[in-house]
């Protein structure tokens, strides 16, 4: 038996000399955060942006890996390798469903486009793999999806925010002198993608309207250059009482010479530990590169829970299942804004309530700061919870009055418990403030 | 409704630039050989990587799901995100099974450094993203695993061929001379890693023996330069009798100076839909770089699967299906060679019995060409029977007189017609060279 021979490594060990994308890596700052956060004891986290336990299904998982295990040679065949890209079965039921979202015909959208990755997150970082080199610039929303900004910087990509109007919608007009500019700076180039996170957004909960979108579709073809559209509709299904009234980019005239990647999951709106994701992608060049990475990285996303999917949307379950949890998450969200709202509100917060989603999105009176390093965020980690600091979801600097709050994980009483710390560090902050 | 927009996209649209790396990526060489040769009605593949289809354990696994499903809070759990690294249980269950082949003791190996990844394909794809850039070097074997060749091409990095015995063994006196030779050269310090396929390796079925894998820990710790360690052990598990006697260079002395990474799956040796594979490495800041990408490609391999076969090797499940799947491989093994053996030898035809693996390494007579626009190639579509040209594990050009022949997909019937097959077209082409 050998002792363990990494204590001498540790000493003496030659160090991997890594690549430029390898030495720029760095730990996510929300990953990080929550490290520190759970050290505390009894620590509430409005952070993760994880999915309600209680509700995980379980015994549908269950009941369709039955009917699996009970059709034979077919059956065993979702435990064997599958194809790259994806069950044919499953690409057909997802292609039929952005139909009847998008209210296209039949005869629209070919489901050989249509891919399955390891959800959603690894179609974002293809596109982007695919599309940029270092220096290259992407333009975002403001606020826009913080796991995204970190696929950016871990490719030495720039995020170039885009001008935004106060009611959270891309200032369409802002967006073309910008344009303009970054032709006079010699960047336009240089820009190769959008990405829009359009359906009740993580962090804010907006929607882009099908006017603000068909906007820039129709500016984004008029450019000199070709800026491919990434769409992320992770939380179009996840509306509380209705879809909002947006066709994605798919659908709309104004970006049928743009190349679109349009982008979501069935981890949020069914199961998050199955990570299922699909994307349909117009242009057939970056599709084709875009597999071929993905075959590189992993040649197909595990068949088995594909199957358990297609089985749960076939059967009716999935559909079944996510009506209760539209249900569930508005409860969710009253919960926490109830909590929230009387005591936090009269101390100068702000907030939209949301219509779908996982998420509020706060704004602190008087622009104080929340960002890590902020007393606030100090005195939250004291009363025993935890949130996402706003600055993370934006690539400008200077946005450090912001929260992200989730309900998805907490049960009511941990909501409510959570609110009530939460409460009470603001007003701790006011009471000091005016002190 | 709306007709489909990309009637219009397909004639008009603007395409997507891609980044260098989008732009080098090209189909893989098997999917579009396999691809031409399904339009063969009744083909029989021996191409194909796959695992037996009637043996996979789907009945275990509804067991594992129920079992799961019954347990609660913390079986929905399974349904939930999972951690980015992996389920802390299934790492210290899989850091222990290295332990036990390694004949290490307890306190060797962190657990903290081996993490879960989609196969072991994700793990292979991390590392050299995290230490080549375009224009590096990568040592492998002759021949190789041609998909990593693949993960090379696609980022852009040479693979740099090895100087071999005749035996299949990597000549390390031969490698010195080539590494003092990259040194005059000016490459040395581009040559970034050394890739071993180690145990039963696809496509030879040869495994590299401790004497000379210490030897190769040995060379490497005294270059100037630092090259790191990937040992490729996805066939480890999967030997016929007994297994192969090698520890691997997590336990080699002559390794401890090095950055190591050991990786391996539960695919092969389970089930492939599954698609969980671990990886075990000795350097922080390689693994550290290598999570952090990760985090960025899913945050994490799907929890759920994960679940069942953590459940599976805690039951002991694991093991026994393993047992069992040893002696079917080998009867396959045997189910081939056999209906090869006597026929295809006095044709000249040479291959050594594998020991393990999925795999009959075959090398023609007389330097005949295999590869995929040869005659041989040509004659065995039309016989209605598929293989791996040879040419396509090797990194250097010339090598076009073997063939990988795989018996895991096909059951004992189809291998026997498909060996018939083989031959046919074998001796057509010994006909009509006498003609």
């Amino acid at each position: 038996m050998f002792a363990n021979p990494f204590n001498l490594c540790l000493v003496l060990g030659m160090r991997a000399k890594l690549s430029e994308l390898g030495s720029r890596q760095k730990p996510s700052d929300i990953t990080r955060l929550m490290a520190i956060a759970l050290e505390q004891p009894n620590m509430l986290s409005l952070a993760a942006g994880f999915t309600d336990n209680e509700s995980l299904p379980i015994g549908d998982v269950h009941e369709i890996v039955g009917e699996i295990a009970g059709s034979g040679s077919a059956g065993k065949a979702a435990l064997q390798y599958g194809a790259n890209k994806g069950r044919e079965g499953l690409r057909a039921l997802l292609a039929k469903r952005i139909r009847s979202f998008d209210t296209l015909s039949e005869d629209a959208l070919d489901n050989e486009r249509l891919f399955i990755s390891n959800g959603s997150q690894q179609a974002l970082y293809l596109a982007i793999q695919t599309l940029c080199d270092p220096g290259d610039y992407v333009l975002v929303e403001q606020p826009t999806y913080f796991v995204f900004l970190e696929i950016l910087q871990g490719f030495g990509v720039n995020a170039l925010p885009m001008p935004m109007e106060a009611s959270g919608e891309i200032d369409v007009n802002g967006l073309e002198s910008l344009l303009v500019q970054a032709e006079v700076d010699g960047i336009l180039e240089k820009i190769k993608a959008v990405y829009l996170v359009s359906y009740f957004s993580n962090p804010s909960g907006h929607c882009v309207s099908e006017k603000v979108k068909s906007d820039l579709g129709a500016l984004l073809s008029r450019q000199k250059t070709t800026v491919a559209v990434i769409e992320d509709a992770a939380y179009r299904e996840l509306y509380y009482q209705d879809p909002f009234e947006s066709r994605s980019s798919l659908a709309l005239e104004e970006f049928a010479n743009l190349p679109v990647l349009y982008t979501s999951t069935l981890t949020k709106p069914y199961a998050s530990g199955l990570k299922v994701g699909y994307s349909y992608c117009s242009d057939t060049n970056w599709l084709n590169s875009m597999l071929n990475v993905k075959g590189q990285q992993d040649f197909g996303t595990a068949n088995f829970a594909q199957a358990i999917v297609e089985g749960a949307l076939e059967s009716g379950r999935f559909d079944t299942h996510l009506r209760a949890l539209r249900l569930l998450y508005e409860n969710k969200m009253l919960t926490l804004q109830e909590s929230l709202a009387p005591s936090l509100k009269s101390l100068g917060w702000k907030w939209d309530q949301p219509l779908g989603g996982l998420y509020l999105w706060l704004q602190s009176p008087n622009e104080m700061r929340t960002d890590a390093d902020s007393p606030f965020h100090d005195s939250c980690i004291e009363e025993g919870v935890f949130y996402v600091p706003g600055d993370l979801c934006f690539a400008s600097t200077g946005n450090r009055d912001r929260i992200r709050l989730s309900f998805g994980a907490l049960n009511t009483d941990e909501i409510q418990e959570a609110a009530r710390r939460f409460v009470a560090a603001a007003a701790s902050m006011t009471k000091s403030a005016t002190a």
